[in-house]
């Protein structure tokens, strides 16, 4: 590639830059970033890539264009660049919802532009580009959104342009996307942030200290529970059907097992214990964690 | 001290055996243990202290015995153990609940008995002792609970005897015990378990393979709810009162999430998000965790 213009650059989008860098992926590579503290990160890394803070003046069309900033951004961002994108530009994002989004970027952009949404399956709980790693994506997940109007060489280029960053790529239609992160990301991140609301609740309610006893099991939810705000309100409004749907799924579940306790129902109680130690095989055979116990981190 | 018996040495009790060793505690061991694998284990590292199958042949007054079973079988091992606890003897165990088994286990010795019972708040979601370290105990907390008939020389012995294997000592009632640690572990746990359950529901209803992603949030709850199923089940059984009461007050605050979301009330979802952020951050400063971002372990 000749030209990528990467558009925000925070933990994903300076990772994305780190290794477009180390792998040497694109001639001339464009951040646009408006935060102080990323900018200055860049540059103390002597990174080689050209810092823009507006649209104005940029000559280029370019061969990819990547969306790092929460989805609430794009609608503001993509009215902004829609000039530098050509009918050869890639346009992609690495949001982690698809199927509201894609649609809103199609209605923005047009007809013949190329836009295919990116989901990287990788990332922290921490924001920033000091965060920013060129291995952020290795042997991760990046999931590709594919329509009917999908082609097959664009497609291809964007797919050569994550295997070389290391994911491991694969191909859904939005609404399978969706529905799939709405379980494995979407509730488990909402549920850790109830958690931890409820805990402070209890306290205030107890009047006991008991946050710091917290090294039982609280401790782990709270570490999901500090993600970036903004990008989880973003993913909660913009994926809502669907993550309704499991709370609910959720929560019939937990009455389930409030009554198996309630009733001493021992059998039942002990065969759902069993079966989530299978998915934990499971998870780690499939290569999403390794099988290394965690005594906590002090 | 002269005689300690250690009564099941899976991870809890051989980090005990193993620190106990360290730093010199006892001048005699012994290790009431069935399992072979686990005496195996305790063989290889060639431990000095005596291996017991049985209660029969014990010849010693004990200065400490601590049952490190799952609190099922209480009942059973103190049945056996009764004559082998003197007047002196301070008798505790490990176990992650008190109010109810505090109790049973009181109408179970005679009254001039010394039963004093410890929670430390330490292990992992793997057990056996192949996973002991002597060091397990350090830097965590020890919650000993004290009634109006616990003797000030037998608590400091016991506080003594924890503090030595690295323990920060405090001591509670066991009613509030209870309260804090149905909230702060117990519900995480069985949060995480229903999370893995929902998931593998999901996926038979869904007919999606999306175990597979579950590096974007599920693959830390699994961890957790790999941990060992008749301990938990023990744990929910005996806490059961505060345990139903932490999760209705969890699906209550998850009801409102949901509103949240489903009304996109902005302010009020970022103000949650933000206030759970404001926890983790305590958490840190409490030291029950270290402010290391994690991005999964591949």
């Amino acid at each position: 590639m000749k030209n990528i213009l990467i558009i925000g650059c925070g933990l994903i989008g300076s990772s994305i830059l780190r290794g477009v860098i180390s792998k040497k992926i694109s001639k001339n590579i464009y951040v646009y970033e408006k935060a102080k503290k990323n900018i200055s990160i860049i540059k103390k890394l002597k990174i080689k890539c050209k810092i823009v803070k507006r649209f104005t003046n940029l000559p280029i069309k370019f061969d990819l264009i990547i969306l790092c900033v929460p989805m609430s951004q794009y609608k503001v961002i993509i009215k902004k660049i829609s000039k530098f994108v050509s009918s050869k530009t890639i346009l992609t994002d690495v949001g982690s919802t698809k199927e509201t989004i894609s649609k809103e970027v199609n209605n923005l952009i047009p007809k013949n532009k190329i836009w295919i949404p990116s989901h990287p399956i990788a990332g922290s709980e921490v924001s920033g580009a000091e965060h920013g790693d060129k291995n952020l994506f290795k042997n991760k997940w990046c999931v590709l959104i594919k329509t009917k109007n999908t082609k097959k060489i664009n497609l291809n280029k964007l797919i050569i342009f994550w295997k070389k960053l290391g994911s491991k790529v694969i191909t859904m239609n939005s609404k399978q996307h969706d529905v799939v992160f709405s379980m494995t990301s979407h509730l488990p991140h909402l549920i850790a942030y109830n958690l931890v609301k409820t805990a402070t609740d209890f306290e205030k309610q107890k009047k006991y200290k008991l946050i710091k006893y917290s090294a039982g099991g609280l401790r782990d939810f709270s570490r999901i529970a500090s993600s970036n705000e903004i990008m989880w309100r973003d993913i909660f409004f913009s994926n809502k059907k669907n993550l309704i749907n499991v709370i609910n799924l959720f929560i019939k579940n937990l009455s389930l097992f409030k009554n198996n306790i309630k009733k001493r129902e021992n059998k039942k109680l002990i065969k759902k214990l069993i079966s989530a130690k299978k998915v934990r095989k499971q998870i780690i055979k499939l290569k999403q964690d390794i099988n290394r116990p965690d005594f906590g981190r002090l």
